[in-house]
């Protein structure tokens, strides 16, 4: 059975080891997956949104491990998600939110059988979401180790907003190529633009199109690309679009994307 | 048979997977688990915490591979730990220092039978350690590749004081959250304080009490808690200890950590 | 059946997860092993040299998925390359180099049945290529997805220069130990200067003999050795040659090696 292992704890520090130990200690044919361990510390919504870009390309069946977890030892939630077919372990901080829209259910861990018997204040990892995700990994059924709950944590996530003149998006995420990810989705695009021309403006920068492919572009250039989540991406060819516009890759609220209509200024 | 790899050979480079093709070459069934490949370069005591943290969690028969070896090429040796049902190869740099209180067995790689037949002056992760853990791996004996030392390298691991004041503490890791992890455990502490009140210090910052979790505290203040291997830890809600106190993640030997007993100063 | 990650795609972004999934759709067996993720962006000719280093290390069958791709969405052709009982897919922009020496074939994929249905502009990692080495690893012949090409791209790699005083040589990878990896073969150099004295000389910095270990030079001091690939590298003992020698861990081209033969200044 496939188990994804998707933490802040770091690619060169023993906590992710002391998980994978759990898991194969209660599950030995466990197919651990690694999705990421070097995220933003504490950056839940960062992970939310890596979660949201992995989980549907998953066999059936898969159980997601997702650990992000500021809040560890105090009074939040520990959950199981469950949507189409596959399984989510994680603490109840929003980390799950982009799952939260249909045809889902949620869980509140209540089952001590299924964790670790002596669990510490600061690594529910390793003690709760790691036995929990390796039991249900084996077969124990979620209605075993939870009780369901209607109210999870959800996370403020920025909509774009439609005008006579133009879209006016956010920043979603931004990875270490230094890519933009707004939450302009191609087909509200399609809908509000058409085939009509645009422009593209960030901090006052002008995109004059939406590029096809990066090397359309000057190397350094920023550009506009339809980017793997069907999102609009400012990019750059060859270079970071967030080091061009100066971009914190984890405080980026202020940003606004701005898709304007041609003629419409 | 599970296999583990620990070594300061980076995730960006070819050292890894070479090492990972060496195995699957002499054992095609090894199940290879990343530990950590990122660790700080050559800092051979921070692997030997990793390695103390995790390889408890993992079933028995696991083989570990430990590979930070400064010393590669030169006099120092090459060997095989055994421990309860686990077993340890890597340098006789210390790497295994926590291993060496009770129950264990030390050999030296003596059988160049398992290694590979040309081995280089740089890289004896991928030439003699790999193979032989997976010689291991596939059911050869230890005895049958090493003979018993009895003197293997230690390194100096920093014990805490007990003064009628006080416990004075050392850091002995800093993971990449900027957690300050100490060599003060929850059991000596217990014995010496009770239940009574205390004050922890370090670089004259004083914290009122240890937490039972972050978010008790502030967002960015400092606080002490008790870690996931029951040693005081001193961290900082959603931020960075080390930051915080301007704690190199490397050079922190001479930090000292004091819980001072209420009304002893 | 074996199926290794080389990507710049980062260890802390969604990408590689997404990649993965979809091989696991496809071959729910495939072992996948991860390579490199944290490759410096963009840089081809590192991926070709990492690939060059490991790939040999791997069991017969092994298809090895390699994907630095700046060029995504343009026209750089998608290939899969065969040698030796081994199988490489990825963009046709030089990562593949190292192989092109003799026993190779290229092909260029061509059959939309082994990709994904829909193929995004930013993302060929996952909608083309991950699902076409899936395939491969199943067992669909490489001449059933790809047609035979002879002109694929390749990198320019330097080659040593031989006066009747020295070689001349280049960096052709840094590591993250900040080695400096010289195209100087320890063949090329028996061949030339046989056993008699020499001199390294970088940057004006002389290095007065090649050691056999790091450890027997001094800490922090420069020195050559013959690293893991047979190739003269110049190092640090417990230090970093790129940062004592103010070296760009990417921007290396300008820097020459010389191997000075004794007396022949």
């Amino acid at each position: 059975m496939i188990l994804t292992l998707l933490t802040d704890f770091g690619a060169g520090d023993p906590y992710v080891a002391s998980i994978k130990g759990v898991i194969l200690k209660i599950n030995p044919r466990a197919r651990m997956i690694d999705i990421a361990h070097d995220l933003p510390p504490h950056q839940i919504r960062s992970a939310a949104w890596i979660l949201n870009c992995f989980w549907k390309f998953y066999p059936l069946g898969t159980v997601h491990l997702a650990v992000v977890d500021p809040g560890v030892g105090g009074s939040r939630r520990a959950i199981i998600v469950t949507k189409k077919g596959h399984v989510f372990v994680g603490p109840d901080n929003g980390i799950f939110s982009y799952l939260y829209d249909s045809d889902f259910s949620v869980y509140e861990i209540k089952n001590s059988k299924y964790t670790l018997k002596k669990v510490s204040d600061t690594f529910h990892g390793r003690d709760i979401f790691a036995p929990v995700a390796a039991h249900i990994s084996k077969g124990v059924k979620v209605e075993e180790i939870g009780k369901p709950i209607i109210d999870p944590v959800r996370l403020q996530i920025p909509q774009p907003v439609v005008t006579p003149q133009d879209i006016q998006g956010s920043i979603i995420y931004i990875d270490h190529f230094g890519n933009l990810i707004t939450n302009i989705k191609r087909e509200l695009f399609e809908n509000v633009c058409g085939d009509g021309p645009v422009e593209i403006v960030v901090k006052n920068k002008r995109i004059k199109e939406i590029s096809a492919s990066y090397d359309q572009n000057p190397p350094g250039s920023l550009l506009a690309i339809w980017g793997s989540e069907s999102t609009l991406e400012i990019s750059a060819n060859l270079s970071s679009a967030a080091k061009l516009l100066r971009i914190d890759k984890i405080d980026y609220d202020e940003v606004k994307i701005f898709i304007r209509k041609e003629g419409k200024r």
